[in-house]
């Protein structure tokens, strides 16, 4: 795997990324399916906000529905019938964020399922081996990711198992497999460190020896001030290959994106769309607001003038509101929808921006109006 | 408003009733939009479907959002964005199975909300008055429900109040709104009388002198055996004008219908396609059947094979018993989304076959069919 850069501006980059499964453009956002589905939302849904990948989570399809039954569906984009690609993130972040009674060893790591406290063993290997029976177009490797903040030496000990766990990941990866939906599966490296310069620096170059199908870095925006999130990616970024993806996991806000965008990342994920969307928040170009205020109650006009999500389209605030004040899940359905397509154009724009050196423009542009306006309604 | 019968098939009947907002074919089976929405669908859902008519609630919506909000839409239609014909329901059987404290007079019924515990206070002419500023295409009266069993002479009692309510709804119709989104506005009485013939043959009777745009059955299925529903059912619609609608309310299971169809019904409501489908309960032409079962852990048809809605032409059972064992929202909608398609279908070859005059044959077929593979699976 690749990235076929067709634009650069400064360091943002606008290019082009091809998977068996379809290629997709970056930068790209990928809405969250954590459970094979993108809460709330039907594929075809999905494909009108114009969704090019997704990702999924290993860890929770690992525990439910379980191996078995996504074999016997002939792997993951056959079980939720998605047809364009999927990433699936590894569950490290999951195993030391929902998992119980989590204990760590060099070989691997043993928990208790947040579900039903069932016993689990995994270690890098086994995430592979499972990633790949999903036929994930991505997957990532196993990693050890620390809390923030976190004193040097942990940070330290974690990179150092994360370096080992990328190791062997690979070495599984270039094995044999009996069951292997997708043949053309790439690994990604995830680069730990915390805030330590030097740690991120070894980690970042001994990934790069393994010569990884792309990189991701991991433990940001885990609750460090935005500067350090952001003096991490840029100084991490140069580090890795100009032709390789670069994937900041689990941002972010658009904030967030404009700045990472603008360090040369190129792929990110994040619940916020999704999450915001069920508590009816919705984003905007002037910012985001509750769609459950009174200040709602008889406002006639739809979440955003002029967005073309179905939605807005349809929709008045006055409704919407009433759907949440009634506890009706199609309130729940249509602020999701509209936030995973306002973030999809978001990503269109930010492309466009680029291949036309305007982004600093456009991001100076858009950060200033989000934030001069942000939660006014 | 009339029904233009096409053909009739001993005492079955198919036809077509217009509306300001277009036609519906009967028999109709409406979906339930309780609170204006049909639960986890959206109006191009019901569009994909078949839906033809809906009917929505006057009770919940004079609660929640209230009048006020409703107005300021400019009616219902426009408040839920749906334009075809909505028939709301005044509120009756919920004033008298959700609301509290109840205290019903000749004047009207108090009660308090079974939602905050304000008090309420309605009376026939406000249930008009407030179904008239939804813009409904057709309204009902406010009528007094009574429970199975009940005695004679409390049912009389509630008869004959039913039946002074309807005449003053019917009054207050042909008066005059200061606020009518909806020009052309139907009102059907409503039959009540238990199980008794001589208080539905009463009822009957004078509500056709009142000359109602059509007639609703109520006060059956509420827990009587079927055969008095049945009874009850044949017993009245020959008390009815033949070019009138008639409309047995709350009915029902598949079986329920082709028995009312028969006795000359032409308008359903139920919410048992839509509250089963968030169970998990699935409808087929070979009975129904949870999803949610271990049989179909790894189970790789549609719920339906053939069935040409979006669940099923989309989706395995494997995949939607996964979405209920991980409480996802998608799950709740393909199912309630595959019930409320398999009405919509199960009408239209009803209405085919007594267009071929084979409505008896079909019937029993499908009863056969349906009870000996009932819950097979």
């Amino acid at each position: 795997m690749k990235i076929d850069i067709i634009a650069k501006d400064g360091t943002a980059r606008a290019g082009k990324i091809k998977t068996s499964h379809g290629e997709f453009d970056t930068p790209a956002f990928m809405p969250v399916g954590t459970q094979a589905t993108v809460k709330t939302l039907s594929n075809n849904e999905l494909d009108d906000c114009g969704v090019q990948i997704l990702l999924s989570n290993a860890y929770h399809l690992y525990l439910r529905p379980g191996e078995d039954i996504i074999k016997n569906a002939g792997g993951l984009h056959k079980f939720m019938n998605w047809e364009k690609p999927i990433l699936t993130d590894s569950g490290g972040f999951q195993v030391f964020s929902l998992a119980v009674l989590r204990k760590v060893t060099d070989e691997g790591v043993e928990f208790r399922s947040h579900i039903d406290g069932s016993k689990h063993f995994l270690t890098p290997e086994k995430m592979l081996e499972f990633q790949t029976s999903l036929g994930s177009d991505i997957m990532m490797v196993l990693d050890e990711c620390v809390h923030y903040p976190c004193e040097y030496e942990m940070a330290k000990r974690a990179a150092v198992r994360t370096l080992e766990w990328a190791r062997r990941s690979k070495d599984r990866a270039g094995g044999d497999f009996e069951f292997k939906p997708n043949r053309e599966q790439n690994v990604f490296g995830i680069v730990q460190g915390a805030s330590y310069r030097d740690l991120r620096e070894d980690c970042a170059r001994a990934l790069v020896k393994m010569d990884f199908d792309g990189y991701a870095l991991g433990g940001l925006a885990v609750g460090e001030p935005r500067e350090i999130t952001d003096e991490m990616t840029r100084f991490t970024v140069e580090l890795l290959p100009e032709d390789k993806p670069k994937y900041l996991m689990g941002v972010g806000e658009p904030q967030d994106l404009f700045d990472a965008v603008s360090a040369g990342i190129d792929m990110f994920d994040c619940v916020v769309p999704t999450r915001n969307g069920r508590n009816g928040t919705a984003f905007t170009s002037n910012g985001r607001f509750s769609v459950r205020t009174a200040a709602n109650a008889k406002e006639l006009s739809p979440i955003e003038e002029g967005c073309g999500c179905y939605a807005c389209r349809n929709h008045t605030r006055s409704y919407i509101r009433h759907l949440f004040n009634t506890d009706e899940i199609l309130g729940l359905k249509l602020v999701s929808l509209h936030n995973v397509y306002f973030y999809q154009k978001l990503m269109r724009e930010i492309r466009e921006a680029i291949k036309e050196k305007r982004f600093t423009e456009y991001k100076n542009e858009r950060a200033e109006e989000w934030n001069s306006k942000l939660q006014t309604r």
